[in-house]
């Protein structure tokens, strides 16, 4: 007998888990907000918490969105420009040095005075960018594109290029910094980057955008500083490794690029999701439950929870809980013999206004899991639960087993 | 002070863990059924949930015995061939390449038409491996033995084997296969697997047996085919690893053959512990408990669990449980101040008919162990106690210390 093979969603609610807040009597957001959805789903399935990269490590965004889709970060993760360029659908390959980079200010001196170039954003990035992308220097391909306000990404492709490079980038005003080579080996890569920084100044100076910014009194876009050099990692794709085809759902550049990069199929969402705090959770878990018909798994990221937990707002987090509790209701509706998880990818406590390492609650419904008696969804309500304490790697092959996906290992 | 050693019983109730079953409203067998011997070594000892060879991962019984005996699976285990071999008592030695077989039947155009030769057995098979055991093809010894019905394994030992071949049986009727070396340093063995099948057909082919079975009507086993190659794996003495003496209590060939490869003694069972459903569990016990007495641990498997998963009954799968558990009752009886576990080494649901990666419970009982607050022996019952969830792995390391065999790692 063969098992009927079952549809996997994730709902990935970006940095929910929070500690306790002075604000909310020292209960955290999850705490101090009924959820009676999220909890039927506790009370019903198996809960426990998660460490999504490693006990007490803080994941960014990005670790944590690979650990979730079954990859081991510290096996995969190459640096934050591969990740940042696939978030912008800059998607490079095997043997690729990708940067992330900023659109600068400099002056006569060639000086910098302003690293984000007053802000400024697309359309005119995506005017200077053309100035600059497929230029070859040494051998070496260039490709750049923009990102959000004055973000951009830089891929170097050709043979001989090492990561092993510091940043362009001096991270402060003053002297534009030189690139150099770690070892012997990434010399050549240095070179590159510094010739490349020299010719985006020589080749944006006198553009029209910036004669035009230079009139209104705007500073001007300049220059391009690269740095977080990573080499383009080779990541086995989702569909090979798990032998399922998978999708995700996801409004924020960075999770799409992430899930791009592991092979998944990057959905569209309807322009109502706007990865912020005014986003439809409801449409995006429509669109997820529309990609289930064809995938045989989602992930989907509501990215409004993170946001709060950043500005310290408690409150507010408060009022995303009750939302995101509502989805979930609109979500048991629509479900049938799914395993379906609700997690969130790092805790982004309203204390703290950044990524933490405690563990996030992580419930898992499946029809016919050996139900715990666990119910209710939080931090601690899902604490000592049938799935106790598990790495974020380990989610995707314990969710394959419920579904009946996982292949026997020995006889 | 030293403390006293203590010895350690491993009850290993295979296929024991389960998911809801619609038959049980929702329950598994072990949540449906009373087991209040069981719940006894719950409430007095610890109890948690264990991933016997990886989260999420279906462990087949040699690679989840492995783990029970304190191996890392994916270190040693090198393929089904030599677990096999070593079920059926066909031990080898470090680079030896094992191959488990079909007792086949080909046609006078040397084509498969019985991939089990009518499921011929013994005494017929033992006599036919006679013909083959100990030739010797290109420098290379065979040594064959019968198994269980119409299957036999091969162990070819000689210098430059390889065990990267493809398998000589096609897995269907039709032409003989050819095996292949994936390697060029495999084809050598490849040839000798080839000339192995040949012979086969040309020692067996005018056999008494199947003079016999050809008058009677019977599909003749007029060749062997081999599959599954793999090196025999050079693993540590169990009794060298753990610095303590061990032995297995065990009614399956294969179980027998991973205690054998580990270097536990087997011990023999009375004929009533059938490693079936109408097993003497009782008589299985006491014949651990008899062993306990030489040995400083011992490793007993009831099967029984495991035939009802695999046949999808719910209600019988509860009948074994009810009797596991008087098994359990009478051991209560019987030991005095050892480390006893009771678990099991898969989780085969009714609902699935196979193995799953979804973790089994684990009870711990030790007279001074630190108890926990967990009174019931069920997959939910267990989670979120003392134990936590480990690996299958850390399980003898765990009942080492509290056994006082473990050292000191430092100082």
């Amino acid at each position: 007998m063969t098992a009927q093979k079952k549809k996997i969603l994730f709902v990935v609610m970006d940095g929910l888990g929070d500690r306790g807040c002075r604000e909310l009597d020292g209960l955290t957001p999850l705490q101090a907000t009924p959820t009676p959805n999220l909890d039927w789903f506790v009370a019903n399935g198996i809960s426990g918490i998660m460490d999504v990269v490693a006990p007490g490590v803080g994941p960014g965004s990005d670790t944590a969105h690979l650990s979730l889709l079954g990859y081991d970060p510290y096996e995969v993760y190459t640096g934050r420009g591969p990740f940042e360029a696939a978030g912008i659908g800059l998607i490079g390959k095997k043997g690729d040095v990708a940067f992330r980079c900023n659109f600068s200010t400099v002056n006569e001196k060639y000086e910098i005075t302003d690293r984000r170039a007053g802000r400024i954003k697309a359309p005119e990035t995506t005017a200077l960018v053309k100035q600059l992308n497929g230029i070859v220097i040494d051998g070496i391909t260039i490709l750049v594109k923009e990102g959000t306000e004055h973000r951009a990404a830089l891929l170097l492709r050709g043979s001989g290029l090492d990561p092993n490079v510091t940043d362009a980038d001096p991270h402060d005003v003053g002297p534009v910094g030189i690139s150099k080579g770690r070892t012997k080996k990434a010399e050549f890569t240095a070179s590159v980057v510094n010739k490349f920084v020299r010719m985006s100044y020589e080749l944006m100076k006198e553009h029209p955008v910036n004669v035009k910014r230079r009139a209104e009194g705007l500073p001007e876009a300049n220059i391009l500083l690269p740095r977080g050099a990573g080499s383009f990692p080779d990541i086995m794709k989702f569909s090979e490794k798990n032998n399922m085809t998978g999708a995700c759902v996801a409004g924020v550049g960075m999770i799409k690029g992430i899930c791009g990069i592991c092979g998944l199929d990057v959905i569209d969402v309807p322009k109502e999701c706007t990865g912020g705090l005014d986003t439809d959770m409801i449409k995006k878990a429509d669109t997820a439950m529309n990609a289930l018909k064809k995938y045989d798994f989602v992930l989907m990221n509501v990215k409004a929870p993170d946001v709060c937990g950043h500005d310290s707002r408690a409150k507010d987090k408060c009022s995303v809980v009750a939302r995101l509790d509502e989805m979930a209701g609109h979500l048991r509706k629509k479900i049938d013999d799914i395993v379906i998880v609700f997690t969130a990818d790092h805790c982004t406590p309203v204390e703290t206004g950044d990524h933490t390492g405690d563990p996030v609650p992580v419930a898992i419904y499946s029809a016919t899991a050996a139900k715990d008696e666990r119910t209710k969804f939080s931090e601690s309500g899902c604490a000592g639960g049938a799935v106790g304490r598990i790495r974020g790697k380990d989610l995707l092959p314990i969710c394959m087993s419920l579904a009946n996906r996982s292949e026997k290992f020995g006889a």
